[in-house]
């Protein structure tokens, strides 16, 4: 038994993702991993690790949150996020978040400072000014990448404006910007502590006041005694299939290995080209299993195993 | 193999209630059982059932949804509701709505008519208008019954106005009124279609922009194609455990009956006194079980079972 370590930025990676748009986000990838290495080996507790990890994720613009969030069909920002700690089960979830730096923060508080575990929207905003948070006129989030992003989605995807057709809205190969989906990191100390976060600026064109899996316990984050998982790709196929609990109810009441579990949840409980997922169990065990083209991950244990990487390896 | 339906309106009884609160609300469960009863023998589809049960349950001041919906510490209403069918795993969820008079039905509309989920607070609201659902001014919901329990949870539960220490919000011998929880049921037609739906208005002296369980798939409403679960009782609890997508799990994963899922659900997976739930099977079996002091609640099934309860029964 040792640390361990996984983080994801997102699982809407096109095929042919072109070096100046790959290359960012793998250094960034890297510098995350080795921030949470490092502060897993200073014996920081993991809900402390995969918040100061998601942190840095949502402040590099390269990623779907904080800085980097896609927006919605008005062309506002809307964040959420949840995280969870694995011994106590306790948890805390922010949605509809506008001027937040870090909706991660956001949600810990929630979960620390109040008797509830989910704050949205107004309310969320009211919560993050009484407790001082960093905040920043929420023009601040909106980057130029994401205003041409949106113009695209709305060209390309019009049946999405009267909402009759469902689609799919992770980007294949004629996508070329790679940038929806989602943050996560999830992490494990050497005592078996576990802890999973997740955070988000949700769908590209996405209706005003959507909230997708990132920030529903059960769904986007789950942690136990056993297993912590982080999630991302289509939030409704997600929240559909309570993704990241199941794989937790696989070990739990199936007894199958973390990896069992996470294949089993990716291959057979989610539509094609829908789904990702990072993952440790309390053992130190560690999974990153995705059904879409790609995902952007990174990981670590304490025996000195570490991989980055966005396509499937061989 | 017959059809099976079971309701129920709220975990948050007393144990002294009053007669003059007890009779009403033993005569609503019944009328909404008898008219769920009729859609199910009619062969109307379960989704159509839970629907229709659970707008008669919010239409009805006796129970927190709808029209009886408690009050934020704010002293505005603040609904939610989701449901979900069985067969699909298509669900619809909203969050804080403050005009519309039936949220599970603008819950349903989520699920057929966008491409998303889960809609919340302005964004919901937005929808509910561009769909023409029935919508009142926000006083309407507030009944003189909410402002006074509001009052004396303020008086009673300072604690909670500092967050600094989660209280339960359940109310105990002390508390007279019986009209905390949620409203929810689950059906099963004669070809094992199965649907749940879970409604309310929250905790009394909630924060603004609380998100309980009632709209969390997974936590307060699951079905999927061996049994429907709606649940009831703290949210926060709820949510941490994952109640209704569980009592699932435990089915597929572990073999279990539904009676033995859900009673383990209830019995070791939640604190005591915090949570209830009414589910069915596809094979038409019923189980309503809870670990508080009561639980309005009401089923049938065709071969003729039925019972209308809220305390425990020897």
């Amino acid at each position: 038994m040792g640390w361990a370590i996984a983080l994801h930025g997102g699982a809407g990676v096109p095929v042919n993702l072109p070096p100046e748009r790959r290359l960012p986000r793998e250094a960034a990838l890297r510098h995350c991993l080795e921030i949470g290495v490092a502060a897993l080996e200073a014996q920081k507790h993991p809900l402390d690790v995969v918040e100061l990890v998601v942190r840095e994720l949502e402040n590099d613009p390269n990623f779907n949150a904080g800085k980097g969030s896609v927006l919605t069909s008005a062309g506002t920002v809307e964040m959420e996020a949840s995280i969870m700690d694995g011994k106590t089960k306790k948890c805390g979830a922010v949605s509809g978040v506008t001027t937040v730096v870090n909706a991660i923060s956001l949600a810990r508080l929630v979960m620390e400072k109040t008797p509830h575990v989910y704050l949205a929207c107004d309310g969320a905003e009211a919560f993050a000014r009484e407790q001082g948070v960093e905040t920043v006129d929420p023009s601040q989030f909106v980057t130029v990448e994401n205003i041409e992003r949106l113009k695209q989605a709305k060209q390309a995807n019009k049946v999405q404006l009267d909402y009759t057709q469902p689609k799919t809205p992770i980007p294949t190969a004629d996508d070329q910007d790679g940038q929806t989906g989602t943050v996560g990191c999830v992490a494990v100390d050497r005592n078996g502590n576990l802890a999973s976060a997740t955070s988000t600026g949700g769908l590209v064109n996405k209706m005003v006041g959507r909230i997708g899996d990132s920030p529903i316990i059960g769904a986007g984050t789950y942690a136990n005694s056993l297993c912590a998982v982080s999630a991302t790709g289509v939030g409704e196929s997600i929240i559909r299939a309570t993704v990241a609990r199941d794989v937790a109810a696989l070990m739990e009441y199936k007894g199958l290995s973390l990896k069992e579990a996470a294949a089993y949840v990716v291959e057979e409980c989610v539509p094609t080209a829908t789904v990702g997922l990072v993952a440790v169990s309390a053992t130190g065990e560690v999974t990153m299993p995705f059904n879409t083209v790609g995902m952007f991950r990174a990981c670590a244990t304490e025996d000195g195993y570490s991989e980055i990487a966005i396509w499937p390896t061989v």
